[in-house]
């Protein structure tokens, strides 16, 4: 299992390019991003029997993964197209990680916004000094107001995750992770990532893949919003009745043609849904042994890497911590669910 | 006041004399703890109208500044000394601290803790491979037979505060802020340290004001529980009837004689003592804008700093965040407070 290959033979031509991709923008990447500590985490190593090591992105700039795929889409495009701008609709991390890039790499370029979107993240989008247009009702609206608003304007639209580029840039995770482990006597037998739209897993799933095919890659998503591992299942995409979870960063459903659903079928070996109380404990968990804060998406695929690995007794797993924007309102609702061992009793839905 | 001298004239000889081994220990001391980043925070800053940098030595490892001052200990310690070994009496960062000081310099010795301690606790030094003993019924009782036990055994005891090189090891915090502030065009006119017994802030005063003088040092403590302040103010070790408090790490009287009653008399300019709700929104304020999870005095010195630089127009404010060892149970119980009181910087909605 343990044995490095030049390249994944055995891979799609889609995973191959995602792959080559991220080994081309790595570097230009690198200047704008961190490349994020790969560390021990004791408590639960003990806790659950299996060597459990955790790739810290939620110490990423802007607190999440997603100002990678944002900069890895910016630094693909040609100067004409960087001189007609880009957008993007979020108010989340995927806006935070455009603004970033945007900041960081000098280009033209918004983020559009729902009416009534919280303030305080409207705010910390305005920090880094880039235009945010508010445009449409609710977040749906938003998207494809904006994605029309680019089409006539000539701009690049930045989706989320349904982009080659993006997935590329997310796949710098994978690189990481590859490099990190280089030299370890111990083999790393799975690696277990969030999946909402499943533009992270379909990038580290390439990267990692390429070099290290023996690896089980494990998508994690919550039983009360998995569309993804729906989709998997039923071969195409898929509506799920979605509930409300704290893991906003991985909800909503998956739009049509998204090349992420092959990408997933081919490359996720394992699914592991989670529940809210799940994600609760872990984030306690987390806050209890390693006093870090994470946000509900990271919580979620650490909740997945415990419940896969107790027990296993095989080699490592890593899991993929991947943001820390979690509101106080949602961590102390969580935390207060974990303490009194019940179901959360409210939404905890970002708005 | 923007001035660099070489050496603190006007420094008592006490403090001139922590300053100096801050500085000879300071190189050994960085192989095992990390330089933290010193970083802006535009939401405090905003909110203060004046420049707020954040000393994130919540970012420390063992997640807290205490493992400067156990590695500073042990590092002034001759061979024979190393030899039979070192005590110290703590659940807390203290604790970790020498535990982790020991595992990296490969020293004999043991941590002592209190029947009925926190196993949470308890488990997280003996992660370090340092040996604990249970001693004692409650903290003051451990403390006294750990004395006693290193007394008898010819080992040295390890003080949290009430010593010149563990002082001198918290000083390399206010040395690197001082390399850190080097060549920024904007003076800072004050910095903000939690103050307990008052180690870290006689430490980080020293070794500030040996370089630049004219930086103004304010002593946050709880109004619950604020031994120091009140003891500066009598002239003398005073007992005052404390409260509870979320700032656990600063909680507790001071000893007689202990040597940082003069240091603070000296080098603390001004004092701000802060309300439990005060503390509360300012841990809901750092997670809200900057994601990250400090602990209960990291939080009451943030909430000291927002304090007294509202609206005062001066030079910017460092604020020391000193750590990130909270439960998760006091974590909930203050967001909670934070949400529920009167005292939030930003309504709930907005979250």
């Amino acid at each position: 299992m343990w044995v490095k290959v030049r390249v994944g033979e055995s891979l799609s031509e889609l995973a191959r390019e995602a792959a080559a991709r991220t080994r081309t923008i790595s570097e230009r990447l690198h200047r704008h991003a961190l490349v994020t500590p790969l560390t021990g985490w004791a408590a639960a190593t003990e806790e659950t029997g299996t060597e459990i090591l955790l790739k810290c992105e939620h110490q990423q700039k802007t607190g999440s993964f997603k100002v990678r795929g944002a900069l890895a889409k910016l630094l693909s495009l040609s100067d004409e197209q960087r001189g007609r701008g880009v957008v993007a609709a979020s108010t989340g991390n995927h806006g935070l990680g455009v603004a970033h890039a945007l900041s960081a790499l000098g280009g033209k370029g918004f983020v559009c916004v729902p009416e009534h979107a919280s303030p305080v993240k409207v705010a910390a989008i305005r920090r880094y000094g880039v235009e945010v247009r508010v445009l449409g009702a609710d977040p749906l609206e938003t998207e494809n107001q904006a994605r029309l608003l680019a089409a006539e304007a000539g701009m690049s639209y930045v989706s989320p995750y349904n982009d080659l580029d993006v997935i590329a840039g997310q796949g710098t995770v994978g690189e990481e992770i590859v490099e990190q482990l280089d030299g370890r006597d111990r083999p790393v037998d799975t690696v277990v990532v969030a999946v909402g739209g499943g533009g992270l897993i379909s990038g580290i799933g390439a990267s990692i893949k390429a070099v290290l095919p023996g690896v089980r890659l494990v998508g994690a998503s919550p039983v009360n919003d998995a569309a993804m591992a729906a989709s998997v299942r039923a071969g195409e995409v898929t509506r799920v009745d979605a509930l409300p979870t704290i893991s906003d960063g991985t909800a909503g459903g998956i739009e049509e043609g998204s090349i992420t659903l092959p990408l997933c079928a081919e490359l996720v070996d394992e699914w592991v849904l989670v529940t809210e109380p799940e994600i609760h404990s872990a984030l306690r968990f987390m806050i209890d042994t390693q006093h870090q804060l994470i946000e509900g998406a990271a919580a979620m695929a650490i909740a997945a890497a415990l419940k896969t690995s107790r027990g296993s007794g095989g080699g490592a797993t890593v899991v993929v911590s991947c943001g820390a924007n979690i509101s106080s309102a949602a961590l102390a609702e969580a935390l207060l669910s974990a303490h009194l061992g019940g179901e959360s009793h409210r939404s905890v839905r970002d708005n």
